[in-house]
């Protein structure tokens, strides 16, 4: 399974499951799950961009202490994620070889599929949620009392409305649209899969050529969902799933705004174009047999000066910036342009 | 087979056959085929990069009538290049369904694979060769009695060992180069061969910097060989075989010399991009099992202007340049930008 639900192949389109366990974990604990530090573990890839929205939260909003991270291999076995990244191929925290052994303290022969972004509950290992829509709304909103000093607000009371607007259009045509584009069993599926992607690209590019953010003027949820798609465009989208009319480097706008958020800390420190390219170059086996890993795109570009902040825009409004990454977080050279 | 010689997936590496047959039409006839109007068919595939070469030519020096041309589907079948564009899907000229006849009656049960070009003798309706290397220079060279008035000089004698030279290191690192890394079968097999192709490209796109053409200041049967590549890349090599450094269109250099040539009459105008992507994506199952044709790139720079006029040069040296393409031959509209 990829991360962010479970990618089913049906009979006539891909689907996307949605999240199974859908526990949220709040500032008053209504549901059991009460916000702690040092409680729970946030399992992700950094090959997913579903599981990299809650990576790129943490870092925005410094939860790295209060939430620690379970980075899955980017190579997936018939188990699905699992740790054999770390000493032993077991997570140090959890003590487990796999996430699904975390499912399986949850829900006993769980049928479904196993997914990132997950997080658990450390003292039980049980998954509490893999809400991969939900997830980094209440890292924004539930976690506060934990969030840093200077902490940006990423998902303002008074522009919900539009923000959730705008997410909604980018989940269906970007997000997922190339997955949809990607998996696309026939022509036609394709087709319209691609051709709806390529018009919301337009269409945002439209919107973003004289504002720096997609909504208000500070970076927001929205702009973490765009982005960990954009960033992945050229890497794994344009070729590996076909979505082929331009590359973002060829898009004046959206390459920029690109840029300017991978420029910005907490975004671009956690994107691992290592693990990204190998996880969907050698996991989908059937839409590329061999498992080659190209050696592109030339990824020197995401450095380059942008310009973005010509057009104003406050990106952290009345906070400020995250530090860098600690040591033990810190992409691998290799991932890294 | 794709045209150009059997690709044979060895156990090694790609390994790219020798044509088997090698006769030559000359003009004093020595080896049994006098250059004779009237008296050949060219069979091509407009998505082959080894066949265009020879249409291109054909076009640069107006020996339209003098041999006449058969367009093969862009998708083989098991019993490889067919003629299902034409009326009951048989050549007029030569009323066979299959090339592959062609070869039969060239020599029975011929074990090896069909390729284009081909040039067949219509009398006796048998394969005269298929040597993709070797064609277009006879082209050149020896049917010069049958150019038009105006028609370039594709292999000036002067220049011969430094057009050999260029080829060879075009033929090893790009035209050949990108079947190696598309074909690859292993990580490092594709490596070796996308890196030399990049590294070649780059060379070559040095040498461009400040003159027109490959060698000289004419076009030359270089420029006709690096076109063929050069005018794929960005629709099937990028993406299809994985040389995805970069894409064409961002070599400011080699993507202004592909559009200089795109626009000169005879090479563009032979240029069928929806064959070339249909081949390439619906043939390879290996590479490609979907079968689903991407809907990219966007082609609409290949008219822009290209500037390289700024350079010099004299494309056709003292001729001229072909005039338009006959009605029956122009390139349907879905194949052009």
């Amino acid at each position: 399974m990829s991360g962010g639900g479970n990618t089913a192949y049906g009979r006539k389109s891909f689907q996307r499951s949605k999240a199974h366990f859908t526990d949220r974990i709040t500032a008053d604990g209504r549901e059991g799950w009460p916000v702690e530090a040092g409680r729970y573990r946030l399992v992700a890839s950094r090959a997913c961009p579903w599981a990299s929205r809650a990576v790129v939260s943490r870092r925005l909003l410094g939860l790295e202490d209060a939430l620690s991270l379970a980075v899955a291999d980017p190579i997936q076995d018939d188990r699905s994620w699992r740790f054999t990244l770390d000493p032993d191929d077991r997570d140090p925290v959890l003590g487990i070889r796999f996430l699904s052994e975390a499912y399986d303290r949850r829900e006993t022969d769980y049928p479904g599929g196993v997914s990132v972004p997950a997080i658990v509950d450390v003292p039980s290992g049980r998954l509490v949620t893999n809400d991969y829509q939900r997830i980094t709304l209440d890292l924004a909103t539930e976690w506060t009392a934990l969030h840093r000093a200077g902490a940006p607000d990423l998902y303002p009371e008074p522009l919900r409305d539009e923000i959730d607007a705008v997410m909604a259009e980018v989940y269906e045509d970007v997000n997922n649209g190339v997955y949809r584009a990607g998996f696309a069993t026939g022509q036609q599926e394709y087709e319209e899969a691609c051709a709806r992607l390529f018009e919301r690209l337009e269409l945002l590019g439209e919107r973003l050529a004289g504002q720096r953010y997609l909504v208000g003027d500070t970076i927001t949820e929205a702009d973490i969902r765009l982005f960990t798609t954009l960033v992945r465009f050229d890497a794994v989208y344009h070729g590996h799933f076909k979505c082929n009319r331009w590359k973002l480097t060829e898009h004046q706008v959206l390459w920029a705004y690109a840029r300017d958020l991978y420029q910005t800390p907490g975004f671009g420190d956690t994107v691992d174009f290592d693990h990204i390219k190998r996880h969907y170059y050698q996991v989908h086996s059937g839409i590329n047999p061999t498992g080659i890993v190209p050696l592109g795109p030339d990824l020197s570009g995401w450095p380059t000066p942008h310009h973005r902040q010509e057009l104003g825009g406050r990106p952290f409004g009345d906070g400020t910036p995250p530090g860098p990454p600690t040591q033990a977080e810190r992409v691998a050279a290799r991932g890294r342009p």
